[in-house]
C-alpha cells in the first residue's frame, strides 16, 4: 500500500504561496538546485517518520498531528523541506490508521513532492519502509536518490543551511548526523536507583535529527541488521557503523533543531510560529495625505515594538508581491465605507494566501480627516469579518480619530500601533469583527 | 556582604495574597509544617543559585531576571518554595552586580523568608557560599537546617510533592537528586568529530534539580573538595559521593522540573504561567435575574472552553475569599453605570491582589434588560481602565444585548464566553479599556 500526494508529478513548481519574509530558511529558488549560493549536484530525498504516538505530551492526538493556528505540526515540517529546491521528494511514514488523515493534510495544505507510506511496528521498521520506498522495483537507478536525509516529523524548524551541511557531509562520508551539547549532566544509575557515576560532559553529545546517509549505506544497513536492531535500536548512525563500517560525521546543529516532546514544547512551537508570522506587516494607505501621514507615524511606533511595517499606497504592480509573502495587512481608510478592505480580502483570496496560515487584516478607520467623520457601521463590519473568517482570514477593526492636539494624536498613534501589534501577535479568532478604539 | 529580605523575621505568616487555585502545588498551610498530609519533622532550607548569565537564551538579561506578565522568573521560583510551609528559609545566591536588583525584586513582590548572598566565580562556589551562609558563626546549632535543598532559579515549576520526596530521601540517605529519562540518545564523539559509540539509553539518566543533602554532608563536601572541583565540577551529588562517601538516592521527577535554557523555554514558561492563571474565573452577577440567567449560560459555555466559572451574587462574606485567590473576575451589570466595577477594583486593591500578577477584570454590560438600554460611556470606561492599569489590574469591557430570539441570544452568549476566555488567556495590556461587542 502506498499513496501519492495529489501533486507528486509536479516537480517543485507550485502555485502555492511562497514563504513569509524572515522564516529561518531563505526562499526556495527555482529548480536549478542552486539557492542562496548553495549548490547540490546530487539527488537528495527525505524520509520523515511520523508514526509516534505522542504519549509524552500527555495528549490524545499524536504531536505531529497537533494543530498550531489551524495547521498540524507535520505540515510545518513538510514545508521546511518543500522550501528547499534541491530536495526532490519527501516520504512521510505514518501508522496505517493515520494514512487517510495524512493524505487529507497533504491535500488541504497543497503539499508537493510528498509520498505517504505505511509505517512498521517500531521506529526502525518505519524508517526502513521509507528508505525502501525510495528505490522500489520500477524506479530507474538514475532516479534513486544518492543521499537520504532522515528527520523527525516533530522538529519543524530545521533550516536549509543545516540540511545542506548534513547532505554534503553524508555524500562525502557516507553518513552524517546532528549533535547538540548536553543540557543536563548524564549519570549512570545502579540497579537499586543510586548514583553510580556521572559522565564527563565534554566527551558526550546529544544525538539529534536530521541525519544523512548515502542511499547505499542506509539501504545496506537495514538489509543487514537484525530483528533485535529493528526492535530495540535507536540510532541509524549506529547501524551504519555496525553494518557498513561507515563512521558518521557529527555536526553541531542550532538549538532550533529541538524535538517537540512535552506539552511545554507545543507551547514553545506555537509561540515561535506566531512570532515568525508577526515580525512584519504591509500597511496600505490608499494614497490620501492623512493616511500617508498616519502610516509614517505608525511605522515609527511599530518599529519600537519590533514590528517592521512596509508602507505602500496600494497592491498594484510590484506591490502585488506582498499578497504572496506577507501574513499581516493594515488597511488605512479615511472613508467609513468598507470597499478598500473588501478589495484587499478579494485579492488575498485570489492569491490563495490563506492556505497555510490565516493572514491578519486590520482595518484602520481614520475619522475626522476624510469625507465623513461618522464611525463605521459595526454590524456591516462584523458581517464582513464573519465571511472572511470562513476563508481563514482574521479581520479586526480599529478606529482612530484625527486630533489637532499633537500630544493627544501621538498618544492615539502609539496606542494604535500597540493594539495592531497585539492583534497580530495574538491572532485570536475570538476577537475578529471587533471595532477597537485607539 | 549579606543582605536580608525586608520581612525575614516574619516567619511565614504573610499579608500577601495566597496562590491561585490549580497551581501545581497546594496552598501552603499554617506554620505547623503539616500540609496536605505531608509532615516534615526536621529543619529544611533552600539554596537557590541564581548567578547564571543566560547566554544560551541569546538574550541580554539573564534568564532568571526575564519577566513574565511583569514579574521576573526568579520570583516565581521563590514563590514555589514560599508556598511550602515546612521550608524555613531560602538563600538566593546572585552575582555581586545583581544584589540590588535581587533585593528590589524581593521587596516588590513581598517575598518572605528569603536571604540574598553574593555568589562566587563558578556555580559550585556560589552554592558553597549559600550553604555556608546557612550555618554562619552566630547561628545556634539548633537553628541550622538539617536538610538543604539545592535548586535552580530557572526551574520555577517545582511542586511541594516532589520537594517532599527529595527532602525525605536526603534526610534518610544523606543525599538525593532528581533524574529524568534522556530525551535524545547520548553519543561519545572522537576528537575528530566522528561517532565513537552511542550509550545504552536504559542505563543512563539526565541529572536534574532539585537535589537534597543533609547539612553535614553538603558542608563537608564543600570543605573537602579541591579547587579543580570548584572550578570544573558540575554535580553536587558527585562531590557528596567522592568526599563523604554518600551515595545519592535518585528519584524520577515530573517533566515540569525542566530548566529554562533556551529562548523557546521562555515562551513555554510564559505559556504555562498564563494557562495556570486562566483556568478559572469568578463571575459576579449583582443578583439581578437577567444577570443570573446570563451567568448560568456563560458558565456552561466557558466549561466547553475549559474554563471554570464560579458564579456569586457579590463578594460579601465568605465570597470575599475570591479576592485572595482568584486571578480573573467577570462583573455582569445591567446598569451602564460603572459603580459595580469600581467597587470590585477597590476591593482588589484593598486585598493587595495585584502584587504577584495583574488580575483580569471583565465588565460585561448587559443591555436591553435593565434600567436603560443605552450603552456605556466609552471614555469613562477608558479612564477607569487606565487608572486600574496603574494599579496592575487589566480591565476590559464587553457589551451584550439581551435578545428575545433564542438562537441569536445563544450565539451572543457563546461569543461572550469566547471573548472573555481570549481576553483572560491573552492578558494583553494593549487591549485594556476596550469595549468589545459580543
Amino acid at each position: 500500500m502506498e499513496v501519492r500526494g495529489p501533486n507528486l508529478q509536479n516537480d517543485g513548481e507550485s502555485g502555492r504561496p511562497t514563504h513569509p519574509r524572515g522564516f529561518p530558511s531563505g526562499e526556495a529558488g527555482k529548480s536549478n538546485h542552486n539557492t542562496g549560493g548553495r549548490y547540490v549536484d546530487f539527488r537528495v530525498s527525505v524520509v520523515l517518520p511520523a508514526g509516534g504516538t505522542g504519549e509524552r505530551t500527555g495528549l490524545l492526538t499524536p504531536k505531529q498531528f497537533c494543530s498550531f493556528l489551524g495547521r498540524p505540526l507535520i505540515s510545518y515540517t513538510i514545508q521546511a523541506f518543500e522550501r528547499v529546491s534541491w530536495i526532490r521528494s519527501v516520504v512521510v511514514v505514518v501508522a496505517k490508521e493515520n494514512m487517510d488523515l495524512m493524505m487529507d493534510i497533504i491535500q488541504r495544505f497543497q503539499h508537493q513532492r510528498v509520498r505517504v507510506v505505511p509505517g512498521g511496528s517500531t521506529r526502525h521498521r518505519s524508517i526502513c519502509n521509507g528508505v525502501m520506498a525510495l528505490g522500489e522495483g520500477e524506479t530507474p537507478a538514475a532516479d534513486r536518490p544518492e543521499v537520504v536525509i532522515i528527520h523527525d516529523a516533530v522538529r519543524p524548524f530545521v533550516d536549509e543551511d543545516f540540511l545542506h551541511k548534513i547532505a554534503t557531509a553524508a555524500k562525502e562520508q557516507g553518513a552524517a548526523g546532528a549533535i547538540r551539547p548536553l543540557v543536563s549532566t548524564v549519570i549512570a544509575t545502579t540497579s537499586e536507583g543510586y548514583l553510580d557515576h556521572s559522565l564527563e560532559r565534554v566527551k558526550y553529545r546529544a544525538s539529534e535529527m536530521p541525519q544523512g546517509f548515502t542511499y547505499d549505506v542506509i539501504r545496506q544497513a537495514y538489509q543487514r541488521c537484525t530483528e533485535s536492531d529493528f526492535e530495540f535500536g535507536t540510532e541509524c548512525l549506529h547501524l551504519a557503523l555496525q553494518y557498513c563500517g561507515t563512521n558518521a560525521k557529527l555536526i553541531e546543529g542550532p538549538p532550533t533543531l529541538w524535538k517537540v516532546t512535552y506539552k511545554r514544547d507545543l507551547a514553545a512551537a506555537e509561540s515561535i510560529i506566531k512570532e515568525t508570522l508577526s515580525r512584519t506587516a504591509c500597511l496600505i494607505t490608499g494614497g490620501s495625505a492623512p493616511a500617508v501621514a498616519l502610516a509614517g507615524a505608525l511605522r515609527k511606533a511599530a518599529g519600537a515594538l519590533e514590528m517592521e511595517l512596509d508602507v505602500v499606497p496600494d497592491l498594484a504592480g510590484d506591490n502585488g508581491g506582498y499578497l504572496l509573502k506577507e501574513w499581516n495587512f493594515i488597511q488605512v481608510s479615511v472613508s467609513r465605507r468598507l470597499s478598500e478592505v473588501e478589495a484587499l480580502l478579494a485579492a488575498l483570496e485570489a492569491a490563495n494566501r490563506a492556505v497555510l496560515h490565516p493572514p491578519v487584516v486590520i482595518w484602520v478607520h481614520l475619522s475626522g480627516a476624510g469625507e465623513s467623520s461618522a464611525g463605521p457601521e459595526p454590524s456591516a463590519f462584523w458581517d464582513l469579518a464573519s465571511r472572511a473568517r470562513l476563508r481563514n482570514v482574521l479581520l479586526y477593526g480599529l478606529r482612530l480619530h484625527q486630533s489637532k492636539d499633537a500630544e493627544r494624536w501621538e498618544r492615539s498613534v502609539l496606542r494604535a500601533a500597540e493594539i495592531a501589534s497585539a492583534l497580530i501577535q495574538g491572532r485570536s479568532p475570538a476577537l475578529v469583527g471587533q471595532l477597537l478604539q485607539a
